[in-house]
């Protein structure tokens, strides 16, 4: 019997109870295909800074790094807006991204045939999107030094960052992406701003260059700016994007409110070896935290994605993506991507619904 | 009798067609409210770099400094595309930005009533919108020092920017956007990366600390990856949006593709004294270049924009929007607008009409 370490990381607002479903159905999906899972909660984000007064306690990095594998539910809320940023959830959440080195964060924004209806965007453009979007996540403006704030020549306060980014960061993930685009349609679109910044010169010259390697896939560059029109105008022109840390965290974003169903869509982050961590794209959500309003299935997708790009558990993984679209297929919807004929279910109702589809 | 030297920067691509045609209109309506215009054209983008192997002449931006104001038509094409970074035509661009200190860059992104069909959203969702990005525009990554390539301790190949904002960087551009607010609806949203980046951390507390001057305008703050979301979810919900270089970049290239038509959408960028610079938002379009097929109206809203903010002509300014709302109102269209029903038109036949109209 395969057997693995998952480290849960429950988080602030709804983590913990999207997180309880996702760790269900896991454990169910893999009892079927043969594979075991023991689990150990730890806290994380606003929850570790009250407990700790650190956003990220040593102990939570080094349980993470010590598993096969991590899934996180959210972090932040309003009560820890205003800390200063060591004390920011969101510290948090970048140190052990740094610390467990995934690199590569992949996020599906695909339109499902069952929630067209939830996109802003009229129904021909919308039907049928599917992008994936690989994020450059351990470098960047996110992590560039030197960072702070100083003085300009005339006495006044400024704050500064640097975006930096080395041959190797650019191409490590530029390959995971040509790999994940060989896996889908074949379509790779890098976005930088080349026109303007010397770290995109960069960026696109070296990704030209490994295009070589992947004579396969049809590669392609844009302007950020022009990227972010391209989703709106066109989505379906793209397959799979490649782009930095700060225009992926952007531009993910933007290609997930495509869909207009946030609360289903999951991410992965991987590194070259060791645990991967996994997450839904959607935030804490305070307002409806611990009322069994949540919707589960962007945390059960995500333990999806932990499922393959994690622990290479290919059948357990398409057991637990196959039941979410059946439990959708039932008429199952929480109230974010409700709909007059479905059935409006909560968190745990929705989790149970998933699981006797598994 | 008022008269105005005025600086024409035709550029490249469908620059030369959209301008002149945007010339006669600014004439017309000149004329008819008493306002004489002396204008001189001078190049810039590749035509400068064709022409004299640099992107913006000295003599091209004396000229325009020493004018009352600049309209540009468009820069750029697939010749100049891989040119180093100093024969780019953006970098003439970049340089006449920084040359006129035009530090406030006003895009006004508002689906029209009778174009409303060309959104690809939802007609529910895309009436009404009506944003304006008041974007930083010689401040930021585009500018920070240090820039360039170089070697990490690896040895390897870096490419890096600098993110920088100085308190009166971001005071400046704040009070504008704060002005723009109290003549629209009153509402503004900051938008920045303050969970991370430094250089927001210093953007937020300036704009919140100046709120005081303001206490009739509604301020609030957004993270830069929500507001992309947010733009698709619910644009109505913003009004006027300030923020920093890069975001603005993106976000009113996102914020314009709502509408669907980016041919009608103007620009304008004013500095704290001196000349403008007025631009409409769509690129040179190579492809059709030369052939009367342009959309000359975000030139000719560009022009209302020079003779309101550059000018203060307000009347004039009127007069020229209102030629366009009864042009429209009259049927006729370029292709990237046309709609069956509708009678489609050249770019010259299209500045016809709208002389007709003024
Ligand atoms: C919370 C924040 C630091 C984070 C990021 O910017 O990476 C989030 O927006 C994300 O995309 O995962
Ligand atoms: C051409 C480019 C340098 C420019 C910019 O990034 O500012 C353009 O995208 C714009 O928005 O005016």
């Amino acid at each position: 019997k395969r057997s693995y370490n998952v480290t849960l990381l429950p988080g602030d607002g709804i983590g913990p109870e999207v997180v309880a479903v996702a760790k269900d159905v896991l454990s169910l999906a893999g009892a079927l295909e043969g594979v075991e899972f023991r689990f150990q909660e730890k806290l994380m984000g606003g929850a570790a800074v009250d407990a700790y007064g650190v956003p990220l306690p040593e102990e939570t990095l080094a349980a993470a790094q010590a598993s096969d594998a991590v899934l996180l539910g959210a972090i932040g809320g309003y009560k820890w807006d205003n800390n200063e940023k060591h004390l920011k959830p969101e510290t948090g959440l970048l140190q052990i991204r740094a610390g467990l080195g995934v690199f590569a964060n992949l996020r599906p924004a695909a339109v499902l045939p069952q929630l067209v209806d939830a996109s802003t965007l009229k129904k021909e453009v919308a039907e049928g999107v599917d992008i994936m979007v690989v994020r450059e996540l351990t470098g960047g403006i996110y992590f560039g030094q030197p960072r702070g704030f100083g003085k300009n020549d005339k006495g006044e306060d400024t704050g500064f960052n640097t975006e930096v980014y080395s041959a190797s960061e650019i191409d490590r993930i530029t390959r995971v992406a040509f790999e994940v685009a060989r896996k889908r349609r074949g379509k790779l679109c890098s976005v930088d701003k080349a026109n303007v910044l010397e770290a995109s010169m960069l960026w696109r010259k070296r990704v030209t260059s490994l295009a070589s390697e992947f004579p396969d896939i049809e590669l392609s560059h844009m302007y950020v700016d022009n990227a972010a029109m391209q989703l709106i105008r066109n989505p379906k022109q793209f397959d799979t994007i490649v782009t930095n840390n700060i225009f992926g965290d952007i531009l993910s974003d933007e290609a997930s409110m495509l869909t207009g169903s946030i609360g289903m869509l999951p991410s992965a982050s991987v590194g070259e070896s060791g645990p991967g961590l996994f997450e839904p794209i959607h935030g804490s959500a305070p307002d409806i935290a611990g009322q069994d309003k949540a919707n589960p299935l962007a945390t059960i997708l995500s333990a999806a994605m932990l499922l393959r790009y994690g622990l290479g558990e290919e059948n357990a993984a398409k057991r637990v993506e196959a039941a979410v679209t059946e439990t959708l297929n039932n008429g199952f919807r929480t109230g974010d991507i409700y709909s007059p004929g479905t059935t409006l279910v909560g968190c745990k109702r929705m989790g149970e619904e998933v699981l006797k589809t598994v």
